[in-house]
C-alpha cells in the first residue's frame, strides 16, 4: 500500500476561506460551541493523509473518527460506489437487492460464531438502538446494563446507554438503563484488589443482578474494548466471565464494535482475542470505513429464531441501502485481498513498542494501553498520584494542557483525535511502518508539551 | 421526462430467488414478522419504474418508502455521486467539505423564511431527535407537544414522539412527551362543531398549554401534512393558528417535512402553502430522493445565535457526509433545472381530478385528500357511519380489504403502499400524465375488490 508519488494537494486558499464561510454561516457543528468553531477545510485525501485548500498536508492519526479503517479513498471501494450507483442507487427496505444480500451473507461469514442475520441501518446508533429493542423482544424483560465509561451514540436511547457525560443533555433518558462499572484496571473504582470484582467480570455484575433482579434483565451492552471514553482494553478473562453470567442469568449479551469492529483491534472482531461470541453485534465505522453511511446490527441465528413469528418493532427508510452495501461489500473484499486486519495486527506491535519507547521519555504518560491500530495514551500531572493531566469533562482553559499537544501536533502535520486526557493513536490500518514513525516523531516532539505540567 | 425507448430490464430469474434466499436467511426486515416476508428482488430501476429479475416492471406509486421524489436513476444525481466519490467519499464532521458548504447554503436559499442553519443527519429520524434537542436548549424547557397521527422516527426519541402503535414498543419512551390530537376533519376527535377546537388549531392547543403549564413545553412538532399515517392535510388557517400559539408562548414550532418536503405537495415545501415558517424544519427523503442516506435539521438563523456560545449536544460520525451532500446539491440542481415542484403541482390538479372521479365510481372510498404528489384514499365499509376497511393498527386476516387491492395491483405492476384503511398516492414528482392515468386505471381495476366489501 504505497503513497502516491506525486502531491494531490489542490492549492486554493480563496475557495477554503469560502467554504469555512460558508460553514460557519450555514452548518451546525457536531458537539461544538458553535461561535468556536475553526474546521479545516479539506480538499482531498488519500490512504493515511488528506489536505487543505493552502496545501498543507496532515497524517490522518484519528482515521477521522476513527472509521477510516481502510484509509482514505481506496480505489476498489471508490468504484465500487460508482459501479452500483450506476446500477441502482437506492430501494426500499421491503425489496431484496443483490448487494443487501451480499452484504447479508458476507457478515455471516467474517463474523465469529453463529452470527448471522443483519439488521442494516445508516449508523451505530441506530444499531444499539435496534439491538435494544431486539433484546428485549426477545427476553420479554425491560433493564440494559451499560457501563459508565462508554459511548453508545447519540439519539436517545443510544445517549442513555452511553455512560460519558453526553448524556446528561437528554436525561432522564430511557427508562429501564442500569449503570455498571469498567474493568478500568489504571483507575479501578474498586481499587483493583486481587482478585477484582470489578475488573475480573462476574463479581460486580452478579451483585448488580442481585440487587436489580437478574430475570428483569434483558441485555448487558459494552463496547469489547471501550473506544472515545479512552480504549480501555479489559483484562483477559473479563469478557469470557460476562459472557458466562450472560448464559447463566438468560441476559444477551450485545457487543458494540462500531469502533473496536473490523480490524481495529488487529483481529475482524475485538471479541475474537477473548473467543466470545456475543449474542448481537452492533457495528458501522469501519464496515466500509464510512464511505456511505452505514451500521448493522447483527443477531445469532438462533437469537432471531426466537421471534421469527413475531412483528419486529424497528425500521428506517434506508435499511439496506444498495450503495452502502456495495460499499462494504467491497471494503471486506479489499481486506481479505489486501491483508488489512493483518497489517493492523503488525502495527500494533510496532505501536505497544513505540509507544512503550515514548512512556519512558514522557514523564506525563500515565499509561499506554490499545491492541491493533487502537492506542490511548494517558497523560498526567503526577506518575504517583495519578491527577489528569485535564480533569473529567472539562473544557476550555482546564483542558489547554492536552488541546495545545493536539493544536501542536496539528501546526507539524499529525491530526490526533483527543478526549480530556487522553491521546489516541488510531491511524488507518493500512499504515506503513514509515508512516508511523513520523507520527511517533511527532508525539514525541509534541509531548514535551504535557511535561511542562508534570509536577515535581 | 421521457421513458427510456428500450426496457432495460435484466432477466435472470436463478438470481433473483438467490438474492430472496439470501435475504431470508441473512437480512432482518423493518417492521415486519419475518418468517411472512416475500421481497421483490429488485434488478434495476428507472423514473417511475422498477423492475425485478423476471422482467416484471412495476409503475412505483410510493416513490418506494415516499422518498424517490426525482425518480429512479436520475442521470445528474448519479454523475454527482459518482464525481464526489472520485474526489472525496467522506471527511469527519469536525472538518468543512465543500459539498457540505454548498448545500448548507442551497438549503437557506430553498427553505422559506429566515431558516438558514442546517445540522447533517443520516435521515429524517435523527433531524428530529436533533430538534428536540436543540428546541429544549434554546428554551431551557422540557416538554414537546406530538400529535396522535404522526411518525417521526424509530429511535427511541423520535419514536416517542411519534403517535402511530409502532410507539408501543417503546414505552414508556422519552419523558415529557405530550400528545394533542389531529385536524383530521374526516374523523374528527372533537365531533367537528363550527367552528372546531381541534381542527383550527389554537382552542385545543391552549387548553394543553394551560393543563400542562406552557412555561414548561419546549416545542410543538408536526408533520405540516400527516404523512403516513394517512395523508392529512390540516385546514386552511390551522398552521398560522399554531405558530401564533407558538408565538404567543415562546414555544419553537418544529415542522417535520421528511415527507411532505422537497416538492411533494407541490411547493418546495409543504408550510409554504399556509406562509408559515418554523423555527426548526427538519427534512431527509426528498432531499437527495435517498440516493444516499441523508437528513436536516435546518434552523433559524436566529434560533442558532441564541445558542450560539453554548455547547450543541449532538453529534454523529457522518454528519454532513460529503457523497450525501454533494447528491443533494445536484437533485435540488435538477429540481430548479428540470421544473419538479411545479410538475408535482400540475399532477396535482390532475389527481385531485382522477381520485375525485374514482371516488364517484368507487363507494368504499370515503374521502380523498392530498395536494402535489401526496395523496390518500381512505376506504371504508359504509359511508354513513365511516367504519373503516381495515381497523386501526389491525393486521393479518383483518387487514385483508386492503392487502387484496395491494397484491392485485402489484400483480398488474403498479406498486402501492398502504397503511390500515388509506390506499397512498405518491409517486416520483416527476410522473408524466400517462403515467399517472395508467396508476390511476389500475386502481380503478382494483378498487372494485374494496367495493365488495361496502355494506349495503
Amino acid at each position: 500500500m504505497a503513497t502516491t508519488e506525486t502531491d494531490p494537494r489542490t492549492i486554493d486558499p480563496n475557495l477554503g476561506a469560502q467554504i469555512v464561510a460558508d460553514a460557519r454561516e450555514h452548518v451546525l457543528y457536531s458537539w461544538s460551541v458553535q461561535s468556536a468553531i475553526n474546521p479545516i477545510p479539506v480538499a482531498g485525501a488519500e490512504g493515511r493523509h488528506f489536505w487543505d485548500y493552502d496545501g498543507k498536508r496532515y497524517l490522518d492519526f484519528a482515521s477521522q473518527l476513527v472509521n477510516v479503517n481502510i484509509g482514505h479513498q481506496h480505489p476498489k471501494i471508490i468504484q465500487a460506489i460508482k459501479d452500483q450507483a450506476d446500477k441502482l442507487c437506492t430501494i426500499g427496505p421491503p425489496m431484496a437487492n443483490e448487494s443487501r444480500s451480499q452484504l447479508g451473507r458476507m457478515l455471516a461469514e467474517v463474523t465469529p460464531g453463529d452470527l448471522s442475520v443483519s439488521f442494516f441501518t445508516n449508523g451505530g446508533t441506530e444499531a444499539n438502538e435496534n439491538a435494544v429493542k431486539l433484546a428485549r423482544l426477545v427476553t420479554g424483560r425491560h433493564k440494559i446494563i451499560a457501563r459508565y465509561r462508554s459511548y453508545h451514540g447519540a439519539t436517545h436511547g443510544a445517549v442513555t446507554l452511553t455512560g460519558d457525560p453526553r448524556r446528561w443533555a437528554v436525561e432522564p433518558g430511557m427508562a429501564g438503563v442500569v449503570r455498571a462499572f469498567d474493568p478500568y484496571t489504571y483507575r479501578c473504582p474498586a481499587g483493583h484488589p486481587d482478585p477484582c470484582p470489578v475488573c475480573s467480570g462476574a463479581p460486580h455484575l452478579e451483585e448488580i443482578l442481585a440487587y436489580e433482579g437478574a430475570h428483569t434483565v434483558a441485555a448487558i451492552i459494552l463496547e469489547t474494548v471501550t473506544g472515545t471514553n479512552g480504549i480501555i482494553v479489559p483484562p483477559d478473562g473479563y469478557l469470557q466471565s460476562v459472557r458466562e453470567v450472560c448464559d447463566r442469568h438468560g441476559i444477551l449479551l450485545i457487543l458494540d464494535e462500531v469502533m473496536a469492529g473490523f480490524g481495529r483491534t488487529g483481529k475482524w472482531f475485538a471479541c475474537e482475542h477473548w473467543d466470545v461470541v456475543p449474542d448481537i453485534l452492533c457495528v458501522a465505522k469501519g464496515i466500509n470505513s464510512g464511505y456511505v453511511p452505514l451500521g448493522a446490527m447483527i443477531a445469532r441465528g438462533e437469537i432471531i429464531d426466537q421471534v421469527r413469528d413475531r412483528f419486529f418493532p424497528g425500521g428506517l427508510t434506508y435499511a439496506g441501502h444498495p450503495l452502502a452495501c456495495a460499499s462494504a461489500v467491497a471494503s471486506i473484499e479489499a481486506f481479505r485481498e489486501e491483508g488489512v486486519v493483518e497489517n493492523a495486527a503488525a502495527m500494533g506491535d510496532y505501536f505497544r513498542e513505540a509507544l512503550g519507547r515514548l512512556q519512558e521519555r514522557h514523564p506525563s504518560i500515565g499509561e499506554v494501553r490499545g491492541l491493533g491500530c487502537f492506542w490511548g495514551i494517558e497523560l498526567v500531572r503526577d506518575r504517583e498520584t495519578k491527577e489528569m493531566l485535564v480533569p473529567f469533562n472539562a473544557s476550555g482553559e482546564a483542558a489547554a494542557p492536552v488541546s495545545r499537544v493536539a493544536k501542536a501536533a496539528l501546526e507539524r502535520g499529525l491530526y490526533l483525535m483527543t478526549h480530556w486526557n487522553v491521546v489516541m493513536v488510531v491511524p488507518p490500518l493500512t499504515i506503513t511502518r514509515e508512516e508511523a514513525e513520523e507520527g511517533i516523531a511527532i508525539l514525541d516532539d509534541v509531548l514535551a508539551i504535557a511535561d511542562e505540567y508534570y509536577q515535581e
